[in-house]
């Protein structure tokens, strides 16, 4: 215990990730607590100051916060199920990535061992902990959230709450890293395209960044569309029908100039079955029905 | 004539579009002479000092610089075919909608009657005409761009030469259109899959747009490691396995949740092609090559 008055952290993992937690709890002047299965990972941790623990049952014994981070749901369960009645009263900070059923079974795991439980995900690398713009979420009782904001937000300068129910850091989590494949994959797509002209993808680049924050205001819109909830879906800018046939252009080039024209005719298949279903005098908001609904 | 000084111009097409484009001409000052198949679409134009041609001939012979934006190619050659040899030493600069062989077809067309041929794209719809963000590409010979770059500047802050090669207008129209796309089926996956926990797509919007402005930030990494050449790829960030293990878990709350699955699915599929051809350990980046070839 350093004196300082900051209250002491527990982390479980060190992995790249855990091992980059542990640090900026570090040098946020908290007393810190590791442990991990192969011991061997704390050396750097312990000679900055960290506590190295030999069991678990003593490392969830060393704090009220207990941040875990492991590879997957099962190795959290391995390292802690043992210890299970030592996390009584205490706050567990899970930043394992799972998924929401498993966050909502954690937290049924929680209530039977009466400690407070935290599901949270993490939208940075492990170079990004600490960093002013780095986005962790969490979900859980706000009350145990609180209890530990200024701790957690060592982590990142977008560290959030999102809410009571657990799903949601696993949700938001997913649903982000869902676009950052979406946009990559459109990007490539371009860039392939492009490149039959000779031209570079650093070229594309800035306008591909340029045109983003174009499709940002579009996508402010449709989010109001979408929660309407009337079924309107006002084509203010273009309808499902100008977006179909602007679509053709994208596959006819693709297939034209011998690229990859899978995203282009797969994208072509959403926008027919949202014309089918009556759309195509709507905005791409409606596009929202069949996102929504499982596949027949 | 106004005496302005202004060159004129003629505008071919007055759908909503070139209804846009002969009013940011008059705008700005530019004598403007107007054609239309259906001539009752010139009344608002003619009000505000167009000149309304009686046929293409005389619309052609009024302006050193003819813009036409008609609905298709097809269009375009019902119009200017039949005169031609009137095009002979103006500019005529295309902003209807077509494809890079189309544009490359038109311009060795223009080579054959003595006219200067641009290729144009509009990124913008027709209320955004003339707004200093509107992005217009052109493409063709640079003197051509440069003879008319003052009266062409009028219809959007944005408006960009892109370089001889007249499919780079067509190109760059469709690569950022599917941008469009990407991002926007993303959100709506995202939209869909936290809409099982009771979030609006409004809530979800500020975290997509501040992830989206990340996603940047790789793109740059990406496009750098693209133009390298090298197939090198290194993964500074993330592996692509790391990227599959993620894309397991959006897939898994997709089919779970009781949403959509379709987009994920297909993205697995192109990740684990690419993994399949040995990139396990490389960077996103590495998918560039599976964009590139055409599907077998
Ligand atoms: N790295 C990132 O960029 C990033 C970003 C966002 C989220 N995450 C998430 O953070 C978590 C950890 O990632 P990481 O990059 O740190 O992974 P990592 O470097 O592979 O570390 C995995 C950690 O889990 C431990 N572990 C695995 N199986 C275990 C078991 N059965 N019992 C006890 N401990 C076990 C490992 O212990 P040993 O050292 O003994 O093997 C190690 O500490 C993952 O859920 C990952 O999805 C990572
Ligand atoms: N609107 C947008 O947001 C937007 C954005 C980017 C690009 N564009 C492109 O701009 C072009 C025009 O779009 P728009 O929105 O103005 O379409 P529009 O409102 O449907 O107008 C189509 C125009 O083409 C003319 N036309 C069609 N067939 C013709 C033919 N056989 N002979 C002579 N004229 C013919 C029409 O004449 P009539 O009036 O006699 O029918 C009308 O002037 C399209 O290529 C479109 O892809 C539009």
């Amino acid at each position: 215990m350093t004196g300082n008055g900051r209250s002491p952290v527990t982390v479980i993992g060190l992995g790249l990730m855990g091992q980059a937690l542990a640090a900026a709890f570090l040098k946020g002047g908290h007393p810190t607590t590791v442990w991990n299965r192969s011991a061997d990972k704390a050396t750097d941790l312990v000679s900055s100051g960290a506590v190295l623990a030999d069991t678990p049952d003593e490392a969830v014994s060393a704090a009220d916060l207990i941040v875990v981070c492991v590879s997957d749901d099962d190795a959290l369960h391995g390292v802690l199920d043992p210890v299970a009645e030592k996390l009584r009263g205490r706050v567990v900070a899970n930043l394992t990535s799972g998924s929401s059923d498993q966050a909502r079974a954690n937290a049924a795991w929680s209530a039977e061992w009466g400690f407070d439980y935290l599901d949270g995900a993490i939208m940075t690398v492990p170079a990004g902990v600490g960093a002013p713009e780095s986005v962790f979420f969490y979900a859980g009782p706000q009350k145990a959230y609180d209890r530990h904001a200024e701790a957690l937000a060592l982590l990142g300068g977008g560290t959030t709450y999102l809410g009571e129910d657990h799903a949601l850091a696993p949700l938001y989590d997913v649903a982000l890293l869902g676009m950052m494949w979406g946009t990559l994959n459109s990007f490539l797509q371009g860039a392939a395209l492009l490149a039959t002209a000779d031209v570079k993808a650093s070229e594309f680049l800035p306008w591909a960044i340029k045109w983003v924050d174009a499709v940002k205001m579009f996508a402010t819109d449709y989010a109001g569309q979408i929660d309407a909830g009337d079924g309107a879906y006002p084509a203010r800018d273009a309808t499902m029908d100008v977006h179909a046939g602007a679509l053709k252009h994208l596959l006819h080039e693709s297939e034209s100039q011998g690229v990859n024209a899978e995203l282009p005719r797969f994208v072509q298949g959403l926008m027919q079955r949202t014309i089918a279903a009556g759309f195509g005098q709507n905005s791409y908001a409606s596009m929202i029905e069949l996102f929504r609904a499982p596949e027949k």
